[in-house]
């Protein structure tokens, strides 16, 4: 009876039980479930509500009951850890981090329009912005025996998701072990998502959040955590998610030359008025709006914007989160843990006799990294790291 | 006679002590001192001697005796401390690093081909290699009473140097605390750079050296360390040394709307051949070389070079040490702490064809964040942060 279950579990669609998703979604691939919302809706707030978050599966969504759920925290001096949802929450501080995640791949659409790259053709949406709360990983390290001494032959934190692919293989990925381990590194088990339970696409019960890091890293439906010499042994650590140089193509490409993206380079995107929208000639001014982020927790300084496409610029102006309202700007945050995107406007004079405008945005992060002009010079045949200019 | 003594040096010129120079090198100011060597010799060793390592002074290079002087620690819980030279390498270990410094004006003349800009008309050598030893800052700090919840309040370190204007006024600057006191900051008060006492032009006996960060930050000849709520209020951490929109002109600037440039952004140059250099037809292949580094201790994971201004491109290769040779390739530098850039080299086949070729490089650091194509969309006022395409 067991196994006749098990036959036709194994005999099903894997994707059947993936929770229902907003309609508004633009769906880049239903199985796996990869979806980015309308552009226009990142702008409207500083926190993008979770059913608007954009979506990144990479194989079907397991379902994992909170109550037997457990985490194995293994290569510490200690031994084996495992603890139950109930203990992360009640053995460990909750900790809140308001973070943005961005998809390797945001972008992508752009360097396809240059040349074929492999991958899911995002547009500019691969990116949202949430709070998160949970426990430290750090502290979750430190309880199952992480002491300093641990990095002399200890350099990389790696995450099993629960998550499987038909073999039983399941998402892994892992991240630089300072960065796990790191006071100002910020790392959580987030359990919370928005104040709530994190939803099914996001990773219920446990995911990681690794804030300035790739997307990738943030491993969802949490299973198991190692602390080890090596990276993570997974395809997505070791043979994608990686960035080369356009003249190199599937022929050439040795994966092992180019470090796994971690953190990200300095990123912004116009999100009104949408690409080709036509604008009032009536009217007196533009109102241009956008996002711009940097990983690893550079703060975006500055958002340059030319109507021009690129020969004169203005500064936008960069908006608050939404409590600027009501409890005056948030204090800037503290220097490399900008976790969290800015919202950015700009509201210009129409140029008087303009057929044709052609609105450029460029953000500048407070390590004073620039965009690239052009997407050619950054064309990789993955499609990775898209972040010239947006215009 | 000492009235009269002292008369006698204020009316002298105060450079007249102004220690003896290179003559290979190139001067852009011959008071204050600022000069830089040929491109050439930047990429014939790793470390750079230190005659030829480039010098950047903003006023007199102060005379100090070295038994007489005495480094003030303020700002602290455990009240001011004194230290003497003998202190500093005695109570502390000794901590080496190589770090590479650069100039936040490297490379202005580009910027100033495009439009004026105000400042030292800087080449591409603005840039060198040393090893530094010294004591931390971090355990200098401790030992003058820091600790951690000292960062509620305090959240820079100012310095102050021994060199002074007419005035009076002394260079000074600020970092982050956080950097200042990270482990992994490696912020040395040094004493010796490239294993002999600091230079007089590099700051005999003791000076900062902030790996990853601007020039303008490693203070040299340090009088004095502040512990503050505060960034230094000196004139170079306020109204200089910093970034602005292309836009941005003398009659709009507010130098309080940018942030003092600390880490500095991706940067590459070609040392040879030389700009405008003839190539040997007769030859079948020519040899590029040149120099990438980044700052906040992002490692430079590629240089993407170009013989066709920037249509085509090929993956240099990074060179390693001088002790490559001798030793092996050095170890990868831990992530966040690669201080010192990478040399690289390309030896390709000559184009047959080419009457001109046009040689472009670009390097990717380890948070893949890539240099700006071009030259006027980064234009500043100040000509700082100059780093498209090297061509
Ligand atoms: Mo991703
Ligand atoms: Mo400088």
């Amino acid at each position: 009876d067991d196994v006749k279950k098990q036959q036709s579990v194994v005999s099903s669609d894997p994707y059947s039980s993936d929770p229902e998703r907003h309609p508004v979604l633009h769906v880049n691939s239903l199985k796996p479930f990869n979806a980015e919302p309308p552009p226009e809706i990142l702008s409207d707030s500083f926190i993008t509500p979770s059913p608007f978050f954009f979506k990144r599966n990479h194989l079907p969504v397991p379902q994992v009951d909170p109550a037997s759920y457990r985490l194995q925290v293994e290569g510490l001096p200690g031994g084996a850890l495992t603890l139950s949802l109930q203990d992360l929450k009640t053995r460990f501080p909750k900790h809140t981090v308001t973070a943005t995640l961005q998809c390797a791949g945001n972008r992508r659409s752009e360097m396809n329009k240059v040349k074929q790259v492999k991958g899911l053709n995002w547009g500019i949406a691969a990116i949202s912005n949430a709070t998160w709360s949970g426990a430290r990983l750090r502290d979750v390290l430190q309880a199952a025996g992480y002491r300093a001494d641990v990095a002399q032959w200890a350099r990389h934190v790696q995450f099993e998701g629960l998550d499987k692919d038909v073999t039983g293989t399941t998402y892994g990925a892992s991240i630089p072990l300072n960065k796990a381990v790191s006071e100002d590194g910020d790392v959580l088990l987030a359990y919370e998502m928005n104040g709530e339970d994190l939803p099914a696409d996001h990773g219920f019960p446990v995911r990681v959040v690794v804030p300035g890091t790739v997307g990738a890293r943030n491993v969802k439906w949490l299973g198991r955590i190692m602390v080890s010499a090596e990276e993570s042994g997974s395809h997505w650590q070791q043979n994608d998610y990686k960035g080369f140089s356009p003249g190199t193509d599937w022929d050439t490409v040795d994966f092992k030359s180019a470090p796994a993206i971690q953190e990200l380079p300095v990123q912004s995107a116009i999100t009104a008025p949408a690409d080709g929208a036509a604008v009032d000639r009536s009217a007196e001014t533009l109102t241009v709006k956008g996002y711009a982020w940097s990983g690893g927790g550079r703060e975006v300084v500055r958002v340059d914007v030319s109507l021009d496409g690129g020969k004169t610029w203005q500064a936008a102006r960069l908006r608050g989160g939404e409590e600027e309202q009501q409890h005056g700007p948030r204090p800037a945050p503290p220097p490399g843990r900008a976790w969290a995107w800015k919202l950015w406007e700009l509201e210009a004079p129409l140029p008087p006799d303009a057929q044709r405008m052609e609105i450029v945005c460029k953000a500048v992060d407070n390590s004073y990294n620039m965009q690239p002009d052009s997407v050619p010079p950054i064309w990789n045949l993955r499609g990775v790291l898209s972040n010239a200019w947006h215009r």
